[in-house]
């Protein structure tokens, strides 16, 4: 079993070589640079689960890597100036700062179908089917954000961040073959490891939870998630440590 | 063999009808708006191709439909201000004109990921694979054309336009269950249209073709790509009359 750190670095050169499609020409600079300098949640947490449920971590890595160029995708067109007009992303000018809007819209688009075309690799549609699910209920939860739907925070943060969390376990049990009528304890997992990354990116934040709530009540969220999520591990009858790290990281983490 | 004005209808009606994902929400009404009024050419394409080859057309509509849909995000994506700041499409307002800039953002991004639902609806790959690889030609294509590329017009064109009109054919194919090694002769008619589609284009717009190279030389090479395609369909051992009056079509339309 490989540990967090280790899963990480596979992403990491995965990404590096990953070719994009010669169609698109000098628009895959814009879209390596999205793609630099992520956390790699998505795929960590879904290379551990495929890990954990008997599948070799080549088999994993395209899914891994497809839940990385939707996630940066997002981030993308957030950044925009039509949304979140946010100037700055992973310590450096976001997207369009960098490549001007049009090439960053651009960009977002091409994440997207990169996106797919990865996770088409596999045999069977289902992971593409998990990634277009996952994918239209983020965008949902975004719709909600900038309209005002946040009087329902809770349906917010499960369409807009929880989403593509489960879909990385979700990803992960296709790449491994686990069979779907194996899959309810793992999806579980994944529902909860949602609220556990959003409660705790808004105690970091400042806002969400945090602020709603207060500090205090969203750190009694954010540890009840991690026990959830804990919790569900132990209904499933294969070695889960890796994911219980990846658990107790998300819990305390600080960036 | 159904009519070009039969596919038209079938394909509106089908449309009317398609519901889209849940999870979005209000989003769905800028999606639905964004897809009206279209004159349905790549659906036409896709049905009458789909027919030809001998499938039944209802096994064809997913595909068709998810053509429109990639066609329809290319447009909201590049009215935006950030792309072509077109005000108006198809005779209305333009979607970010009429939702706001982020709503439109989104709704294109979510017309991306329900083409791809859609056509994962079949049993195998190969059909969404066809829709990645035309979607991620075009966007290059779009790239091409913001960063002034068009010192090659010709590749420009093949990208941007006619690789989503090529792969009309390509997944009715796909949807007919025409095997790859009988698919050749079909392709070839599905590249010759994208010329054909796009030149005429220029010469309506009095753009691209038809101010580069007058508009005598740019209605001669339409007439070229017309007897082409034309020339392209006789090699094929099935009836394609209904596809031939497509061409036709295409070479005298007048919007």
């Amino acid at each position: 079993m490989q540990a967090p750190d280790a899963l990480f670095e596979l992403t990491e050169r995965y990404l590096e070589r990953l070719e994009l499609d010669a169609e698109l020409g000098e628009q895959r600079a814009s879209m390596r640079y999205a793609l630099e300098g992520g956390k790699r949640v998505r795929a960590v947490i879904c290379l551990a689960t495929a890990e954990a449920a008997g599948a070799d971590l080549e088999q994993a890595l395209p899914a891994a890597a497809a839940l990385e160029l939707i996630h940066a995708f997002s981030l993308v067109h957030d950044d925009l100036p039509a949304l979140d007009d946010d100037d700055e992303r992973r310590g450096r000018p976001s997207a369009h700062v960098a490549f001007g809007e049009g090439v960053a819209l651009l960009a977002g688009d091409a994440l997207i179908a990169e996106a797919f075309r990865l996770v088409l690799t596999y045999p069977t549609t289902a992971p593409a089917r998990e990634l277009a699910g996952a994918t239209l209920g983020m965008i949902g939860g975004q719709y909600l954000d900038i309209t005002g739907g946040d009087s329902d925070l809770a349906e917010l943060h499960r369409l807009k961040t929880g989403r593509l969390l489960a879909a990385s376990v979700g990803l992960a049990l296709w790449a491994a073959d686990v069979p779907e009528c194996e899959q309810e304890p793992w999806r579980e997992f994944g529902e909860e490891l949602g609220m556990l990354f959003q409660v705790v990116d808004d105690l970091l934040d400042g806002d969400g939870y945090a602020a709603r709530l207060g500090v205090d009540a969203a750190r009694g969220l954010a540890r009840e998630a991690g026990e959830r999520a804990a919790a569900a591990l132990v209904q499933i009858p294969v070695a889960t440590s890796v994911l219980r790290a990846i658990v107790d990281g998300l819990v305390v983490r600080t960036v």
